[in-house]
């Protein structure tokens, strides 16, 4: 018979004379409670074996870890947390596991000990309900857009074009490192490589974005994108996937109001279809942060931190009002702050963000109008000529979650900024046709998708809510 | 006013005293008539300017290409073709395009011509047609599989692993090039490179989706994958997106029935939302078809043909079955294959396949149990001891569109099978891991995204299918 996932036997509405379920044990206790799951939900189903029919060799082979199928009747159970239970009739070992040797034994491991085990920690617990989460929350992303009429478009991976400055890039070959082709002038022949150039590993889809986005209007990206930058932080990743949604006729309101929209949907979406998982997680922070002094403790779960942002809408704060508030800081005049801020102009470090966000607002903020010098290029200036229609959202234990801006959509002005930055106009040319024909007002943001499933899942590391993360000296797997 | 889309506009239920629409200039005829689109449809508006009171100089601006803003009563049309147009009272330039130098004019251009300039064809009717339907695909992907309970896994790009052999692969590296570290024996030290070894572009998320299938029970990826093959061809791109299923104890006829449910589902929804957009491009395809002889004409329309695989189920054709159809067949009996089929063991070619598909069956075929020596180490072995359950799924025009196999759950059979190809099974240490620990049945398959595209759009070329295309000697944009 076919079998039936462990997600319908409980919710099943009624008891059933003969099921059959395959998964994997969690455990298996007093030589009979088998808990067994197959990943289509956090739960576990009891299955009762009946030990004293079944041969003492097969008993043995039901260790954690190991893959069974068992087929009987499934009936409410008599146990606590749990309607239903499989009364096993048959049971048949499908793959051992030795329990010496099986890493995730059920006990609590390291986070890092999981992190070196990336294959097998989504067979507990905590990594299934993370993942399982990712899933949802990506399929939010896409739902969100589609129902709004945006275009899909994968932008290219790999990239001809380093002109964007967003950070420091891997390089794509084909060449033989060890035994590179040589022009005339004694230089590395790119000539020669696969592409015929130089090539990178794209960090944003944005320039690629915005042209199709000045023909159908409004569009999404959803893709992997890269860093080379030595960042071993909880909070950065060599390889990760970002969201940049790119929309003509938008200004910069436009953009807050359709990011503030979106971030709001996507954490709805995921709690509803993923209450059991989020439950868990949340527990889970909550043992966590018992492990901290109390001053360290968030004052909310994480459900009540998910709501939160359901229920608040973002503060909308400029540049130079951040400044002002900063400057007037607690930790500004005691000198608490590594970098103290004292004109306006300084780069806001995270430490600024975090007081922003946790201390002084202690709800999410969308800081805009930045100082046009510490921006990116395609940025619209402001009329006060030093100031440009960017925006920030900053998150309460996450930091920057989004980074976006109105584009400047005046050619002469772009082209003028490219030569101030010394940015090859010859490069970005089909760049520029957008601003050559049919330019308009137009905005998007990038919305960095691990940072939203490490808020979503309270999770700490950004290591751990994707599946093979990439960092320095890591590409195991 | 905020302004409404083009595609809201023309499905208005009534006439509505004043409305803004937002978009680019398609034709302006007789110095009155603007076919305005904004990228929602496929379908422009029209717009009637007052041309005597619209000063001559903005008429001369209104050019194929402009960004134009137009404020007026949505009316019923008097012309054919459209139930609703604009009687415009405001018109402003938002960005005006040079017609002379504008690449895409109102005129039919080469689609050479127009990947040359692949960031403004998204601008022409069937380019926007064809990113539509791509965006529509991809979400019909992602909600076939959500809505069967498949987590959606991002399986890493940047791999350290190179040993499952589907292609040439790209390097990724932050080393300089032009100074490579080397080490004591001269050789170039990966251990400085950023991940500390010699890192590749994915070809694959297979072998990971198979760890997240063990645990989480049916998995999906939806990512990009590479080839370094110098393969000039209008079916084979540089980087594509594939989409890889991946279930615990499914069986080959399990994933036989989940690739057919799943073309027939995706199809099913994109003909259901993309209609204007693909009976566009069904027309476009028959004037295509017109330049041919008669002889090489599908008998089959666009839409035909899609329904056709909807309504028919997918002929299951062994391998030994589909080499005695070949060898008998007339073009090998006459010598007309490139490649005669003589007996048993013989990989099949493009030509082969086409014959299977397009004279022969005429319906999408599935050829399964192929000779272990023409498929990849981690397919299951059948009883015969010479047979692999490995399946490929074959489509009119396209060829393969499908690749998958039951996987080889004995961890001592694929032990053997490595070593005899030479396969490190220390670098493969992890997935060798899915078959020590709680090994079962699982399988799964891959499917090439564009060649999907491909099929649906009716489509000749892949590069007109993917946004940027990646090939030899081309990374532009």
């Amino acid at each position: 018979m076919r079998h039936t996932k462990v997600k319908s036997l409980l919710n099943s509405e009624t008891t059933i004379s003969e099921v059959n379920a395959k998964g994997w044990v969690r455990t298996f206790r007093n030589n009979q409670f088998i808990a067994l799951n197959d990943g289509s939900t956090i739960n576990n189903i009891q299955c009762v074996v009946d030990f004293e029919n079944t041969p003492e060799e097969t008993l043995k082979r039901i260790t954690t870890g190991a893959a069974v199928s068992v087929t009987g009747a499934l009936v409410e159970s008599k146990g606590a947390g749990q309607k239903y239970e499989i009364q096993v009739s048959k049971l048949e070992i499908l793959g051992d596991s030795d329990a010496e040797k099986f890493p995730m034994q059920p006990k609590k491991h390291s986070l890092e000990f999981l992190r070196e085990n990336a294959h097998l920690r989504v067979r507990t617990n905590a990594f299934g309900a993370i993942m399982r989460v990712r899933s949802v929350l990506a399929f939010a992303v896409h739902q969100y857009f589609q129902e709004k009429g945006f275009v899909y478009v994968n932008t290219p991976v790999i990239t001809g074009a380093d002109a964007e400055g967003a950070g420091e890039m891997f390089q794509v070959t084909s060449l033989p490192l060890d035994n590179l082709p040589k022009n005339e002038g004694g230089n590395i022949d790119y000539k020669k490589d696969f592409f015929g150039k130089h090539t990178n590993l794209t960090v944003s889809g944005q320039l690629e974005g915005e042209t199709f986005a000045m023909a159908l209007g409004q569009i999404y990206t959803f893709g992997p994108t890269f860093r080379a930058e030595n960042s071993n932080t909880s909070r950065h990743l060599a390889e990760f996937w970002m969201i940049e949604p790119e929309v003509a006729f938008n200004d910069l309101n436009d953009n807050m109001d359709l990011a503030e929209d979106f971030i709001q949907y996507v954490i709805k979406y995921t709690m509803d279809k993923c209450s059991e998982d989020l439950k868990f997680l949340e527990g889970r922070l909550a043992d966590e942060e018992k492990q901290k002094p109390q001053a360290e403790r968030s004052e909310m779960s994480l459900l009540e931190k998910l709501n939160f942002v359901l229920e608040n809408n973002f503060k909308r704060v400029s540049y130079t009002e951040a400044i002002d508030i900063l400057r007037d800081s607690t930790p500004n005049k005691k000198k608490k702050f590594s970098y103290i801020i004292n004109e306006w102009g300084a780069d806001l470090q995270s430490e600024h963000e975090r007081y922003l966000v946790e201390k002084h607002f202690k709800c999410p903020v969308i800081l805009f109008d930045y100082p046009a010098n510490i921006k990116a290029f395609y940025m619209r200036l402001n009329e006060d000529g030093k100031t440009v229609r960017a925006m920030d959202i900053l998150f309460p234990g996450i930091g920057e979650i989004v980074g976006g801006s109105q584009r400047e959509e005046r050619y002469d002005v772009l082209v003028e900024k490219m030569k101030a930055l010394g940015i090859d106009e010859e490069e970005l040319w089909w760049y520029l046709d957008t601003r050559r024909f049919g330019s308009a007002v137009h905005s998007g943001f990038g919305l960095g998708f691990e940072r939203l499933v490490l808020f979503v899942t309270g999770m700490t590391n950004i290591r751990d809510v994707i599946p093979f993360p990439r960092t320095p000296q890591n590409a195991e797997f």
